[in-house]
């Protein structure tokens, strides 16, 4: 049996896309989360998984870490995991690796935590051009694949790549072009978005070191969790 | 044709990944590089590159940006780039993606600049975590799949994701354990290896931006460069 190991669901960008990756192609697994705060669960999951960082898979005698590489080797087994289409594919693939190593400021500035609504003291010069690089390409993938998803008709690792970006964009009321805004209105839709956000909501911890990032950034308007 | 675009080869870390991978699977390419001081080249190439970076693969409509994008396009046809074994090759993926999205202090404080030799004004608590993570690691992949690469008997693409740090250890004269010594001396060996040094020490072009990051963390102590 494979067993997902994420954080937080509230706070946790990094184990969303795995996660979400398998409730959307009905691939079965055990989730266990490691909330933050939990210092005893951390050290003894530190010892075995090597980026000692949620996600990770452990597949029987197989231990995968990191989300894309979590991705890729569920991807051997489930190619519908990526676009069919040879060019489309590609484009995800490259889109995927490009957020998997970037928008620094964006991950730096907008943490995610689903459950709040964020008020900017500023947008700074380089949060905008992250933003409108994303919106940059989301555009340019639904455009050349026709969309609604990011590479075509059907939801792909893509979608997954970016669907923390999509909860961001609600915490922080993110300002982003009409075609973007209709697909993150597509995305926080789906069931498997949905869910997540549920459980996020439902979580009574708080983790100090995720709420000061959000306060000093900026102000809390709402905050719908339990 | 397919056509890599890439930087000095002096300088340029993320290049050298997919370069070195195609090289070492004998995929026929074309190269071109486009020289960091050439502002003209660049708004060229930043007009068709979405990430506006090096490196990018163009293989007729096909535009492949991000190094391990690239590499994943490349392995679809090409299966043999990643290891045979599928929990070796679980580990390389895993291993690739944790070098593609970290070890930010090794990379910003030793860019990769294969043609002189520095003294490090200081080894911070950060960049010696770094090394670290990198040798303990290095030694897991030798161990688990018995060497002599890092997921086993031949060169994949997880040995491509660490050339640059190989470099680095050259050129920064940092210290790692003995069994890492041996596999740096083995990829430095490595004939496409040799090539890319080879054409670093043979260009006449110096980056300013590049040059001062290496002055602000130590002093060249020698300059193999023509
Ligand atoms: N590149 C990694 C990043 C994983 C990551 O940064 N995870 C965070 C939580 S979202 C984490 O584990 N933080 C705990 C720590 O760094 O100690 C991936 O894609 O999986
Ligand atoms: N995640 C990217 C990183 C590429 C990257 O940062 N490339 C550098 C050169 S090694 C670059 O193009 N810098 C020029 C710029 O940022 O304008 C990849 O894996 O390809």
């Amino acid at each position: 049996m494979r067993t997902l190991y994420i954080a937080n669901k509230n706070y946790s960008s990094w184990s969303l896309r795995p996660w979400l990756v398998l409730k959307a192609f009905n691939i079965p697994f055990e989730e266990k989360i490691i909330p933050f705060h939990d210092a005893k669960a951390w050290d003894e999951y530190k010892n075995i998984v090597p980026n000692k960082k949620v996600p990770c898979l452990i597949d029987d005698q197989t231990i995968v870490w990191d989300s894309l590489a979590i991705i890729e080797y569920l991807a051997e087994e489930n190619p519908s995991i990526w676009p069919e289409d040879k060019l489309a594919r590609a484009w995800a693939r490259s889109a995927s690796a490009q957020m998997h190593s970037g928008f620094q400021s964006l991950r730096n500035i907008c943490g995610m935590n689903c459950g709040v609504r964020v008020k900017l003291n500023e947008i700074t010069p380089a949060l905008q051009n992250d933003l409108n690089q994303i919106d940059a390409l989301w555009l340019q993938g639904l455009k050349k694949f026709e969309g609604p998803f990011l590479a075509g008709k059907t939801f792909s690792a893509i979608d997954a790549f970016f669907a923390p970006v999509i909860f961001r964009i609600q915490t922080y009321g993110l300002v982003v072009s009409d075609e973007a805004k209709q697909y993150v209105s597509l995305m926080l839709d789906l069931p498997e978005m949905k869910d997540w956000y549920r459980s996020a909501l439902a979580e009574k911890w708080r983790d100090d070191p995720h709420e000061k990032d959000v306060l000093s950034v900026g102000q809390i308007t709402l905050d719908h969790r339990s």
